[in-house]
């Protein structure tokens, strides 16, 4: 079992954001931006491309996701980037998908 | 009127990977890695946050079109980043929504 569903099952603690009926939001423990929140889906994924087995609404509910995250750390207005890493090349470091959302600086381009 | 908007009605030209009845997916001019793609919803948003006002479905859709694609690069298996850019911070250079995914080397942390 992964660390993020260990984290979804309450067996180890998290820096927990909120949690809801879709996600449990927490703080990534070695941020990249002065917010970096991970979004990591109830509904079980290895990585994004495992959401072709989910339906169109779990997927959408978790892309909205990121929209109550920004306007809950009140970066919807000043911006922020969302990420997600998929398998070697996107640099994927758990095999449980999370989504990335960075904000409170200015993001750099290339990203990554 | 934006670039994008100007592609999806086909006033200007674009280097187009495919066309579905979601997006128009396009070669990135000025590409950040080997691989690099643009997703431009038919659905029309000035940026990521107006999903709110998207059906979850049509949210939904929009995100499995990233499998979709990665799979018609070929690098579903090797790995690839996908990137939304939310205004000014996250570095949003065009108001209308448009999802990166860059493939075929390997992306470095942080994510810009």
């Amino acid at each position: 079992m992964t660390i993020f569903e260990k984290m979804l099952n309450k067996e180890i603690p998290a820096n927990i954001l909120f949690e809801d009926e879709n996600v449990l939001a927490i703080h990534d423990i070695d941020p990249q931006a002065p917010e970096h929140i991970l979004l990591i889906p109830k509904e079980t994924a290895a990585g994004l491309n495992d959401i072709e087995n989910w339906s169109d609404e779990q997927a959408g509910r978790y892309l909205k996701t990121v929209v109550k995250t920004a306007k809950l750390l009140g970066v919807d207005k000043s911006g922020y980037r969302l990420v997600i890493n998929s398998g070697r090349h996107g640099g994927q470091t758990v095999p449980y998908l999370h989504m990335h959302i960075l904000a409170g600086r200015r993001m750099n381009w290339p990203p990554g």
